[in-house]
């Protein structure tokens, strides 16, 4: 039978099944509460967290993302520690040092970020830093641009998955080049997760109809009006998508087709 | 909390609460076995049955659809006579006074389409005919194209809803235009059901997210290749987009936008 | 040979040619001479104007207004009476007399407008008006919207031509449902004049492309920085679009097509 | 006054002036004498030719390219020797070598393409190569993908010109995300010029307005059916292109905005 059941049809990143197709991140919530809330609803299995800031903390907020560690421990979420604020390949590398020795685990969503205005991505210093950290033992999750060749590249390397962006980081513009996307799940033989530019649940759900395996968010639930309530929506959306992108979608057709035969009408003798 | 139950976020119409914001139409499945599965999968509580042909079940296919009645009475879903191949108020109206007799319901699914290639709405034809079948008693929800100023006459003439078109019936294109679709819904004190253009399940959502009060659809459903598969992703979408409206989505964004803010970085000292 | 040469490829409305294939509306211009070079610029042999307020010259907005008519004399511009601001039949058909009786012309831009917020044409009012003022003479160029069916109807009942909006009045948001431009453009058996909704060149191009027989554009020219060089840009767009209607464009493909087949090349000895 | 006079508004590419902003390609035409109608119609000033296949004359295909180079020089526009057909660093940096003993100039457009399948660029071999080819004392026009983080690191090792794609070689799909173009061109020091995707003159005038300066195309021209018209469409497109984004265009609006105020109106005392 059809079935979005997370135990027949998980998502399964370096022989790890992960309970759900939704990642989240935890940036941008209001409080720990309403991102309990909100991660809860959510169903997420996996969600990541800001090493840099949590290492050092030494404000109210990095103090918060302190507990974010020990929220996820009691909510039985796995913690993927990123490497968010770093522009460059040795301070990427070396976060993700820290991150394992700190947290005990070996994955690592990986960024290495060209400048703090656009956030996107810098391809060659993302290559780079995968491939180094992937000699190092490391299971990297890397945040990259929609390119195609990119995706091939970091797969070549031995990322354990790809996270394209739909678009900018919190811009919430949803996936401005679907192809792209879709081009980059037919050819990938590891998971492909979308990263970024979600911006409510049917960005989610087209996601998944492109043939990603999971989507990551944070800020189109954590910044909503309603965090929960928004989370839900996400993750019937990404269930959704993942039914839909399997039951064989009817071809776009330019043109009426009616749904109905004209044949055996009612004859109305008018 | 938030929630889908429909015992708390019931779609009403006329008054009447119907039990899923999804409603179904019937054409396009293969056999009633197939259509019972994604009914089922559906969990609608109101589909469409062509009445002309049903009054007329003098072939195979008609037979069929005479079957379709018991099908729906067994499985407790509220059957909505329509006036599907109706080209003229004469014959919609008509059929529509048939439909009252034969099936004992005064609701209707108002269809004057203009031609059989196109298969779009006669604005002028269809105004007239629900003008007529309201002031005989009828609970008219007609479908029409995405035209803002017909959807507020037909609610002037007293229809129970307005159905605008996402895209030709049978296109699966989606929503061409969805800023006509969210004027309608902006607009209009009576439900608005997204109805025609379907083709997938981020499309459903999209519709929802737009401010519709529900999706119909049948050939996205009934001609997928696992139907039933299909139906539960839209019971899915529509439900996760009902959610997402109203959870207060990020505003878009030309640019991106950290999910964490700087302060509190962990020094590396590179 | 390749032309846009007016006196080969003219655009032709109730049997009258018009030199240019851009009709130009003088609604928003800071003043008269700006007006003069954007007209000048784009090459218009026809132009809107609002009869009700060049009628009733008692402001000075409506004082310049009337002081229109001179300028298109001079410049040997088609003047083109319209109905601008009249919300019922009974006000468009007798705007459309007086404009008749004051400018000696028989042509009318007709304008049959909902409501004073979406400006959008009111569809059942726009046929009965374009009937009877078809039945009296005049030469009727009906404001549309962008549905096939309604403009089916407005030629059947006689109109010169039909002009479909891309999006609302003075929106610029370009051609929100070119499917439905195209399709009415392939049925239409008068000329098809996209009006309202140009923002910059390329939708006007586009229009073309999509096979209208001419642009209708005001405040994309009059309320840009500098109306005369979009003018300009506005011209060469549409004469653009107009060629490359014609010259039959390549598909559409998903996947790349090398241009040069690989044979033949050059070995490297690599 | 308003211009796109070539003397007074001319693409300046490493300090030459190139006598228009659309540059023509040379592939997929069927024989020499609809290319040159072509070439003359486009009025380019900059053409590119594939220099592996014309070293390698040895099948009728390959002479005619050799043609090629003696057309040119006959219509005086200057020829851009290309790495088309490039799949590695050393391909590419020996092929820009030989071209410029065999040509006699120093330009060169840098392909270093990923797959035969898909065209794309390989970003990582594109940097490096044109880093190489830049240290060598080339002119480097590279062929690159649409990710603005990539655009600045060709820039960083001193290209001449960035040449972003549009869509995939040959699709002609336009401009599959004009966000990124715009990114792009805002941040570039150099002049930007959009190559491949073009599929219509509504393309090339789109990418005019994102602010490229200048475009460049082969097979929407040469694979038209009527490549001499399409050439002429495509250079007022660019021209018009060029035009409206120097205009200061009208915002977009969600809404409409009446081009004329009401004050004014005439009182029809109806």
């Amino acid at each position: 039978m059809t079935t979005t059941d997370t135990t027949t049809d998980p998502l399964v990143v370096a022989g790890t099944e992960i309970g759900s197709r939704l990642v989240m991140g935890t940036g941008g919530a209001a409080n720990l509460l309403l991102l309990q809330d909100a991660l809860v609803a959510s169903g997420t299995g996996l969600t990541t967290v800001a090493l840099r800031r949590v290492a050092a903390a030494t404000t109210p907020e990095a103090a918060r993302d302190a507990g974010i560690w020990g929220l996820l421990e009691r909510l039985g979420i796995r913690a993927l520690p990123n490497t968010a604020g770093c522009f460059s390949v040795r301070e990427a590398v070396l976060t993700a040092q820290l991150a394992r020795e700190a947290c005990g685990t070996s994955w690592v969503k990986l960024e290495v970020i060209a400048d703090d205005v656009t956030l996107l991505p810098d391809p060659l210093g993302l290559v780079e830093a995968a491939d180094m950290l992937v000699r190092d033992g490391f299971v990297v999750l890397p945040y990259t641009n929609d390119d195609p060749i990119l995706a091939r590249r970091l797969e070549d390397v031995g990322c354990a998955a790809v996270m394209p962006l739909g678009a900018p980081i919190g811009s919430g513009l949803g996936i401005l080049n679907p192809r792209n996307i879709e081009a980059i799940t037919h050819a990938a033989r590891v998971p492909v997760i979308l990263d970024a530019g979600i911006g409510t649940a049917s960005d989610a759900a087209l996601a998944m109809e492109l043939g990603c395996d999971g989507v990551l968010l944070a800020t189109a639930v954590t910044r909503a009006e309603d965090p929960a309530r928004m989370a839900h929506a996400m993750r019937l959306a990404v269930e959704s998508g993942r039914l839909a992108a399997g039951a064989g979608r009817i071809p776009r057709r330019e043109g009426a087709l009616a749904s109905s035969t004209p044949e055996g009408r009612l004859d109305l003798a008018l």
